[in-house]
């Protein structure tokens, strides 16, 4: 089975939540800089007790388009931040070396990475017929978050059909009217985050000086006894959960995009904000998480067979808007995670419990949070 | 004038503020690890108009000995981090090469490293005569953040006389008996932080394994719009000041001190993670903001003239509570040093408002943190 | 086709170069270090003009397997270091954030390594059983240079049944009483390194303490003019290629192992001097190159169901000598690739030329080495 | 007594040595970049025993001004590398984090390091009336090696007058016709290096793009049985020492500028390659040893009040030559700082022994290179 799901949710903002002083974009979505898409594959199959290598799967994969134009030929400046290393972002030390961003960025789960890796290989040669021949070979930039609580990760159920697939979902999604899918699709499927269901995330901010910088996550860190929705100590306000929640290790990757001008050196400095954000949510980057962060600026470009575009940039006290509209989206990007998942039980019966938008909404109303 | 100031001053948990689970050390400070010691000299002149090079001076040094024997013979494993490195600690590449903590750590106004490290280097020689001979040159340790909205940076105020006295003040804190003073104190003198007066702040934490983790913060950062206290937006709930309130930029020291034996790869981990509390707290790493952190263990050493001391370590996932401590000291030292402060005017009457303790218990009460 | 060869080679070492003043272990080789095994796979297939996707075929996969034990339970401390990111290790994040290695370290095209990483992530699991449920999930540590000079890099032909006979082949080799096999095999078997035929290369020290310092490259860097033999600059002493030369760019993955108990930001400072060993052959780290290295202890461990081992440590100064056999090692490692391997024609006929070991002699000889 | 010396010596191009294929510029030296400008002040004072705090005195300053205009205004985008950070160079953070240069670079002894930076804050200060004011506080950017070998350095010798000294050298040598005094001038004064007396080199190339990039080297590193001229290994060649040597650890600053317009990532790039250079004369990068290397362009600048200058960019593969020139003018800056020196005997008699000319000559001929 793989296919998209549109799953019933609330996203953070219907909450009223107090997150920074800029705007969102129009769907508040990282598909609010002017040509990102993103598509996911969801791949749910089985119930019951772990055979391994047989299911129940709970997982997926997230494609990310970062521009408008042909990423390989057009090749975005970028940068990238490790927070806590455990985890995978490969591709990550040419992204950071090159300061370009030249593939998409796919999302899956640990023990997909390979195949997922192997999956756009194979894919961009397809649609590259020059690759290890006028051009330079690729490395496929893919994220990981372990999702073994509710996946048979031992199954490596994700395959070449899925990348595409989720590619293919990306491209179809050019002119979509709405946000892009958050919570349990495509590589959040199976991933917990802050003691409840996680998954993909995703806000926007518009700076006063009309840039759009857009987050999109994949959360899967965390202990429930420090989730903090919009300052409120939600996870130590709730009763202790009555079934066994998620564990409190994980991982969160990151990206980060913007219409702003910013050159690659700049691009890392975004990526590094991302953090800021999660630690407003309640993370401590678990010795177990691999928090790492990418970013690319769809208006900075070095062509493949070109030089890298002359044009003003934004840079110095100049950035300082974007930094902090990192900072907001990433922290709502978390709660669009969380609110956009329901419960979801998978491998062993293991249930990651959906954090439930009226619960939350009576604890922010309890803090005074009508009042702000 | 080179005093040290007992000011008049609130501590964060005094307004019963829910941070974290961990119950803080006897005296909720850096100096709860033992052996640690701190000294503040404090340098107030003049009021008025700035005369270049003539004041008025609100400045001064901060002493940290991070371990209880000679640091230069007994030196401890470290290590360090920057988030975001429009600032300056001296001496700290060859603490993350070697991880390594040698020499007291300074703390001062950023014109003032220069002649604040070379106080270091006087003392130190004068104290250790085989330096240079039979033993290594040193290269002191000495952050810095910049105090230029109310002192006379260009006096160039602070000297060797300086450093020796608060260092000699940190040795007479031995056996204290009270946390060591906070705010407007020492380096912090001239310091702003989230739109109010800022300066020195410390807070500590007890694992669950009965390790003591302990953050020392010189805290000059953020804009006053993202204050935020215990998840409480307090800055945007505040009215817009009526005088100039500090600039939005700025820096922020921090220093954690652990008795857990942790390596020197560890203890860069640890500081890493300060720069999550300062999140909580309202900080998004502004472009010009100094955000340089440093770790020591008092239990890890490496005696000069022998081989690193043998013994089991804190490590993997292990550090996960020491990891939690450090982000709940850190997001608590920003609040002491906040509270710590009272409004002080400095040069041309540039004036930084200490941030009122019976207003953010209003603001808090008002957010239902009497029911948390 | 997939078979082992056992080239007919020479070893610098026979040209009597002077490299250091250490001795060579054994082997002059990484097996030198108790309990390092090296096992290839080489993929030949196929003769004349690319027909994409179905050849010719110049490349493999080489495994090396970095202890004596269970390299999955008894991990060891290890770092890594990019000299120049434009390549890829996958799992280098983990390894430089948790200072482990957990995986074998595999080597192959950069194409394959998803599907490199895929097939070890199926070998673990099927190994493993407990992986993803009591035990973490794992992220296999694949580099990888650019063979499409000689190799149909579109093919994709690397799979999981190569992962398992390189790693197969390594787990056979316990107790060779020869050094593995080098030059033009395994992953090194498409390679190309300073205008001639690299690929596999490695050399040991055993420093006056009497610790094992041993080296294994994947040679594919550098331009001919610049090739420099024992400090003779044979590049610019030999004729210009009457054939294509290989291109100038391409990459080089390093790996140092050594018995000295050298704890993980040791290790990370060991594989820091590999490119130094590098230069002294004619590296100057080429805007297109993966200068990428790893190291490793057999010596410190962190058991997974347990605590790091407590114990000696070779720290400061003590590390010298094993840098001075690092840097001498990698040296002779590359070297030990280009006089191992033969003139070999893949793709289009493109022609990496063997360097031969008589000129190479003649040319030192009249360098006056005779005297040295 | 504060002086300049220009030393009787000979530069490694004079011996006709084949290093690189590049020419180099006008002067072969780092003021071959239109408007850098090298002053020096040496201090030479008293002989005999060490009398601590007494001499004697083998010390200095050397000045770097890394471009023609005002470097506070008109700041250079710069970058920088560590590759063993066992030494110092003050405001490195910043020059890494906003990619720019925008004090001159000053260079001198470990234990005058905050002296220095002390004088450069109060020179500045004095020549920019508006830091701390209109304008941001600075941060000097100081490097240091060790010359306590030499030099009594508890005596703190250095002082404010120095810094001026050296800088006013500087200013003045605009329009020299000659390159910057070598050896054992200014901060090289007491430095030794590879067994010899070392100190100041420098060396430049122009590229066939016909850009310049020039390198200034302050070498204070390795050991003598190392020590390798154009391949050969004089250092093994030659008799034992008769004399104490220098110890054989030590440091290495190294400053890249060029005329090509590389961006902050570029220049990080750049600094890098220093290490490629002094690998191939011999360094190991000890424990002990701060090889520390910063890059700036002077083509690219961010002027204080302004943005970013746009314009075309050297990057990518455009990368390449410069990367071969700074290999090649470090590898001769090295041989000109040891060449340029005279046997020096300092604190204690100790005494570090200029390399002779004519015996390197002879073993450069005995190893074939006249045939080169």
């Amino acid at each position: 089975m793989a296919e998209e799901i549109a799953a019933p949710r609330v996203r953070a903002r219907a909450l009223d939540l107090p997150l920074g002083r800029f705007r969102p974009g129009r769907f508040n979505a990282i598909t609010d800089v002017a040509g990102v898409r993103v598509g996911h594959t969801t791949l749910i199959e089985g119930d019951g007790p772990l055979r391994p290598g047989k299911g129940p799967v709970r997982t997926g994969v997230t494609a990310i388009v970062p521009g408008a134009g042909n990423i390989f030929m057009e090749r975005l400046h970028g940068g990238g931040f490790v927070l806590n290393g455990a985890g995978e972002v490969s591709g990550l030390t040419q992204v950071m070396e090159w300061g370009l961003v030249e593939t998409p960025i796919m999302l899956t789960n640990t023990m997909a990475v390979g195949a997922v890796s192997d999956g756009v290989a194979r894919y961009m040669v397809d649609r590259y017929p020059g690759i290890g021949d006028e051009h330079d070979v690729i490395i496929p930039v893919v994220g990981e978050c372990d999702d073994s609580f509710l996946n048979d990760c031992r199954r490596m159920q994700v395959g070449a059909a899925d990348v595409r697939s989720s590619y293919d979902a990306a491209a179809r999604s050019r002119g979509a009217t709405s946000p892009p899918p958050e919570g349990a699709v495509g590589a959040g499927t199976g991933m917990s985050c802050l003691g409840f269901k996680g998954g993909i995330g995703t806000a926007s901010r518009v700076t006063g000086d009309g840039y759009t910088v857009a987050v999109l996550l994949l959360t899967n860190f965390g202990e429930r006894d420090r989730l903090t929705v919009a300052g409120v100590p939600v996870g130590r306000l709730l009763p202790a959960p009555d079934m066994s929640a998620a564990p409190p290790a994980g991982s969160c990757i990151g990206v980060v995009v913007t219409d702003a001008p910013v050159d690659a050196a700049g691009c890392a400095r975004l990526a590094r904000r991302i953090g800021l954000g999660l630690a407003r949510t309640g993370s401590t980057a678990h010795h177990g998480s691999g928090e790492i962060f990418l970013a690319a600026s769809t208006t900075c470009r070095f062509d493949r067979d070109g030089a890298p575009e002359a044009g003003p940039r934004v840079a110095g006290r100049g950035l300082d808007p974007l930094f902090g509209a990192v900072v907001d989206a990433a922290e709502e990007a978390v709660l669009n995670s969380l609110l956009g998942s329901v419960t979801t039980t998978g491998r062993d019966g293991n249930t990651s419990e959906g954090l439930d938008p009226a619960v939350v909404s009576r604890l922010l109303a309890e803090a005074g949070h009508a009042g702000h």
